[in-house]
């Protein structure tokens, strides 16, 4: 190699040696006439010192050196002056005194420098990655991605889980999110198509007999793109046979004990806590509940329902509930103002009607300005199921269960958030478990599936499967990490008589089904044994455990959310011959108005 | 889990413990009212043994078991009866005596059984592939794979590699392959592609300081199928900073020394032995030898030159050359029919005009139907430049270089195998380095580059690089394992000036070149380390290791040579709905004629 040694290596051991670094030039001081150059590569920053007595070539070289520049610089490993040592610095006790300043390949002035203090706008950033992945965050997330993920594949394979690749070039299935489509050249008018996830694939490896397969899979959704969502994503996928629910979770329980252990230096407990669909909605209004702090939502439309006041009670009678959260002990915190913001909050992003709130007074009593609309039992009432002290704040919504459920949790994310009730450097797992089999499709009358439809319900909900599909309970759980789904899983049907019966209450007949997924209805009439699983996103485990909240940040490569990517300027035009050797033209875009 | 041990476990040590089993009926056997049940997992394969003593109703679901049915058994661990044990079964020394047989899942007939000696037409075992994955050879196949992969990710973990992942949804580039193309939604008569490799990727990683990254990447080329081709394949990609040629290819080194221990228990030498281009083709006829055995070529041009039979002088005074392939003392083997047939090979499969041979007799002579045409000093001379002994077959073509060079390498490939020349399990590593940079597209007249646009030339060939780049050799290396590629890498170039001039020899002027490449251009511009890095096919690496031939057995889901997958039945039809998102249209096809 050019280089004897990184630029992160060496200690103050290596005094006396020659050694030959090469790395970018991070900063460059003249002082006096000695230069200063920091070195700097992916694993650290060395001191480099070009004076007279580096030859005159050597200096005049330096000199001229600016910013991002890739040299090679050698030299004697030697002791910094006195009181100079940089105990910031892994390599700050030694500096090198150069013999020899080599520019391997000058730079232009980039548009940015990867060490300034300010960020640049995220545009300019995706535009020149090259130089954004040199700024030192990047770098660690990546690391800390590459580590992440080697952790997770080192894991499966000690509990013996075969890596399994399946393909990319898939088959579009009408189920679940837009696919992304492939034209296929050799059949005209066929269309591959790009998978959403490996789970009929795994399944298949199931049936197949190879009992426990795992891999790091990218899957891809062509859908409009959230904060937290690209094109193309990657996944932890893993499946088992013969197992049930708890056994594939006890599975990942290691799997986070390992990470937490060997990332953050923290003990989790051998099963992390767990709590049902029905618990999670109703105590934190989220399938995916923050419990990094309380703040649980209290039910108080049995008092509610007694008032005559007409925001309560008419919420009540038209069917739906009054539900709301107390902030313990700091109502002074909160201003007109701010409540006037929450209020907005709770109206513009989860269409709320209003929000109600009450400030408990030093003598106990509930204020509000529609305290005195408020029948005094009724206040009584809000303020015992509340357990309420003088100083806490109630917040209340009055509204249907879904409108409640939503706005507490966002109300709730927030105030947790600007009030600083968690330490952010924290991190908390759970589980949630035993989700519906199925959701009312409220616009097409017609059920759909929460997870997948290959999703097996609870042994005791079997029976009441075609009758009673809305009480059926699911083999689900999904992994939750600060409030967000970190993964999900279920133990799957296989059986293809209730692979049948599933498809037919999500509106698939026989034939239908047979055309989408016959292969996977075959290959359960075959020797399918119990099996199970459950997929991380793999973007977003790095993002919660490098404690980012931005998933661009933890891809080398992201696309922006207009699913672009900025620096090689894909999506692009393509030349006609390539259409027609596909056998597809592009459609006219409507004239414009 | 459901099981308490896996089919591959029990020893005698377990004797005495009841256990729980999960598997499939691999056989079943009644013995006279006693049945006998191999019960298979991933894991080996376990005696089951049901009797009156288990119970009636045990019996009774063990006398309906089929092959395939999955089921759940459990029993007491027993030393076989006197003399029963199977030394070939690791769990041959020990059976089950059952007390529970349940039917966890009944398998309809399969259209074939995994354990049948004879193997199934291809098509039947990719369209019923969950059956054929469960076949004892596939399952170690996949298991091997597995652990190849594993390997070289520990590997370059241990040597400080990062593992990135770069986009599979990417920017189209005319120059390579034909490329897969998925449209834009969002960006009406765009187009993305899927990568053919990670290359400008992994270029720009190290530009950003990454210096050492790894990644096991799919790739994709939309070609006609060859055998030993699939539409997607996998590679395990990567890329140093600050290295040379030698650098890259010791890191390799270590590679293959490490898994040649691991998996073959053999001791690689620490450098793999090297040979260049223009010697393997010399040499050998091809830049992609196979050394497991001798049979080099020899040039008799200069004898044969002085000869009037005319195929041996024409052949030279065409500008082309007389050489050969010498079969040791194995002459007698060869009719005048099996040497028919070489001719006819060697004329259908590479074009040549015939083959010409001689027998050296016992007196020393060449004896050959045409030897009467060919003066005795040409034979004498043809005698002494193949050390020819009395009992040898010369072998010689008449022709172009490449005619020459292409025949007489099949026909060495062929013969190798034919005469047993080399041990079928043996497995031999070398290098072929300094490639040609460019070869001439003798169709369109220009250069085309031998690797790929962005390989180095070596630095003394850099000067002459504009003016006689016919003879500039790159920095480039082949990895080859018993005669095949496994793998090619070279060092890249890292300053934008000389990469216009390649982008010039091929026929890109700048503003083509910074259409197609600018983000690279550019990023070369902003400090871009020396860099350089290979890609091995992993799909090749495991066929080798596996020592198969078909390269779709060392893939679970493969696609056909018609680039078809025959088990989800992919390409597809999909909606006109679909299309009409993605802003395009099938072409109407041909009318039939």
């Amino acid at each position: 190699m050019l280089r004897s040694h990184t630029c992160g290596q060496l200690r103050s051991s290596h005094i006396g040696q020659t050694v030959t670094l090469c790395g970018w030039v991070d900063k460059s001081r003249d002082h006096g006439g000695t230069m200063f150059i920091d070195l700097r590569d992916r694993y650290g920053k060395t001191q480099v010192v070009v004076n007279p007595d580096s030859g005159e070539q050597a200096l005049e070289v330096a000199k001229e050196l600016r910013g991002e520049d890739v040299v090679l610089m050698e030299g004697i490993v030697s002791p910094r002056l006195e009181g100079k040592d940089n105990s910031k610095l892994p390599t700050g006790e030694i500096e090198i005194r150069a013999s020899r300043v080599e520019v391997l390949n000058a730079s232009k002035t980039p548009p940015f420098f990867p060490n300034q203090q300010e960020t640049p706008g995220e545009d300019l950033r995706l535009k020149h990655r090259y130089i954004d992945l040199r700024r030192q965050t990047m770098q660690q997330t990546l690391v800390l991605r590459s580590k992440i993920i080697k952790l997770m594949r080192d894991y499966f394979a000690e509990n013996d889980f075969i890596d399994v690749e399946t393909p990319i070039l898939g088959r579009s299935t009408p189920e679940g999110a837009r696919d992304y489509l492939v034209p296929s050249r050799v059949h005209w008018g066929q269309f591959f198509a790009l998978p959403q996830s490996p789970q009929l694939y795994k399944q298949i490896l199931m049936v197949a007999g190879y009992d426990r397969y795992i891999q790091v899979a990218r899957c891809f959704r062509d859908e409009d793109l959230r904060a937290d969502r690209q094109p193309e994503f990657t996944q932890l996928d893993m499946e088992m046979s013969f197992v049930d629910a708890d056994d594939v979770m006890g599975m990942i329980d290691g799997l986070m004990s390992k990470l937490a252990k060997e990332l953050l230096n923290i003990d989790l407990p051998a099963s992390l806590p767990r709590m049902t669909y029905d618990d999670a909605v109703r105590r934190f209004g989220s399938d995916a509940p923050d419990l990094r702090f309380g703040m649980e939502i209290v039910d108080c439309s049995d008092f509610a329902k007694q008032s005559e006041f007409r925001v309560f009670r008419g919420a009540v009678d038209a069917g739906g509930f009054v539900r709301g959260i107390k902030v313990d002990k700091r109502a002074e915190e909160f201003s007109r103002k701010r409540i006037d913001e929450l209020t907005e909050f709770v109206k513009h992003d989860f269409g709320a009607k209003g929000l109600a709130w009450f400030r408990v007074e030093p003598d106990g009593s509930l204020w509000s300005p529609i305290s005195k609309n408020v029948e005094p039992a009724v206040l009584e009432g809000f303020k015992s199921q509340f357990a309420a002290e003088p100083g806490d704040l109630l917040l209340l919504l009055a509204d249907t269960w879904e409108v409640t459920c939503k706005g507490l949790n966002g109300l709730r994310r927030r105030l947790g958030a600007e009030l600083k009730l968690y330490d952010p450097a924290e991190m908390h797992f759970s589980w949630v478990v035993e989700f519906p089999m199925f959701e009312e499709d409220a616009e097409e009358k017609r059920w759909v599936a929460m997870h997948h439809p290959f999703t097996a319900p609870r042994p005791q909900d079997l029976p009441s499967l075609k009758e009673a599909p809305h009480q059926c309970r699911a083999q689900a759980y999904d992994l939750i990490v600060n409030g967000y789904e970190a993964g999900g899983g279920t133990i799957r049907i296989h059986d293809s008589q209730t692979q049948q019966i599933v498809f037919d209450l999500l509106g698939m007949d026989e034939e239908t089904a047979q055309d989408r997924f016959g292969f996977l209805l075959n290959a359960l009439g075959y020797g399918a044994p119990p099996h199970g699983g459950i997929a991380l996103g793999i973007d977003r485990v790095v993002m919660l455990f490098a404690g980012l909240d931005n998933i661009r940040d933890c891809i080398a490569f992201p696309k922006t959310q207009k699913a672009m990517d900025l620096m090689t300027e894909a999506p692009g035009a393509v030349d006609k011959k390539q259409l027609h050797e596909l056998h597809i033209e592009i459609e006219t875009p409507p004239a414009k108005a």
